[in-house]
């Protein structure tokens, strides 16, 4: 089937602004616009006003960069997180993938993308400089870095490192090994290697 | 990831009803988007137009039921086109890939689905009335049949076909064989064999 030829501009439309969507081509965008028109006349609507929202009321908190309905997140506005740890993060698919181990309870600075040259994605197009003022603020104490295991996150790591490292400050990095419940022949070698080297008193595995 | 911890309402709203087409998944809704949030604001606000037109402004063409902008859709509305053929088929897709053919000068009418009783859809719930008064208005020479060749579409064909069958009308249906460019070894043996009883004369195949 060509492009083209649809029976109504309207429809013509909607599959346009679906097929801008990554991983969504012309036909599959079609077959979604068909399924919305055989949706309720509300429900449509409902869908629209929450891109309608998404684009006009969203913001991004003012401290740590997370994706917000206020200026100040939750997580930034709660006094019982410790605010003088900060766990750095790349986007805030990353905030909600630690949120849900229920493991941390400092706070977060989300810095919107890592530094990729191919990309033409530099340092200033990053949170950097916000987070430098944070940490020039003197309320914090360790920063994590919990930013991607490529070598684009590690550029990012290794140049914030050296913002950094001079100042009395923790700087921590998620711990590196075996997933629990992976067999060790399937795990590759750097994260094998790595956990040897970094091999844990047992009893800390035990959490006692 | 779990579902659940969003970091905002609006953010969930979003992801929730893009969750709800069919093929996407609670992941892809929200990479989806978060693909909208780095887009300029106007372009979600398009999208979002987009998706409320489509659901108050489109209707039915009211003689032939495919989509329109308009009370009768531009085919139905050519008066270049033969109105005294019919092609019947299951829904707008097929319109589209009939008329990128190019062959094809006729009108259509769109069933809205195929009788299909495992999923509960009877020709009560399919256009067939409108086509039987079509029919019975006496300006229609052929109907051709274009639908699936699935059970349900021989289902639907043979339900049409008792209806208008005593009447002085051309009752015809697509053409099945061996496609265009396919190798014989792997075509398969229903098509083959059909392709070989409706075996045609050498010259048409040439168009001489």
């Amino acid at each position: 089937m060509n492009s083209g030829n649809y029976p109504s501009q309207i429809l013509e439309n909607a599959v346009k602004e679906f097929s801008q969507l990554p991983g969504v081509g012309r036909k599959s965008a079609l077959r979604l616009v068909l399924y919305l028109l055989k949706q309720e006349k509300n429900d449509v609507l409902r869908f629209a006003d929450a891109l309608k929202r998404l684009s006009e009321e969203i913001v991004y908190c003012t401290q740590c960069f997370n994706i917000s309905d206020t200026e100040v997140c939750d997580i930034c506005a709660n006094n019982k997180r410790d605010h003088s740890t900060v766990c750095v993060v790349e986007n805030i698919k990353d905030v909600m993938a630690i949120e849900n181990t229920q493991q941390y309870f400092g706070v977060y600075h989300v810095l919107g993308g890592i530094i990729s040259p191919m990309d033409g994605i530099g340092p200033d197009d990053l949170t950097i400089k916000p987070l430098e003022d944070r940490v020039n603020s003197g309320e914090i104490k360790e920063l994590i870095f919990a930013l991607p295991t490529t070598m684009e996150g590690d550029t990012t790591n290794f140049y914030l490192y050296r913002k950094f490292a001079k100042l009395d400050i923790n700087i921590t990095t998620l711990a590196r090994g075996v997933s629990i419940g992976d067999e060790l022949e399937y795990t590759d070698e750097v994260t094998l290697g790595r956990s040897l080297i970094n091999r844990l008193p047992f009893e800390s595995s035990m959490n006692i």
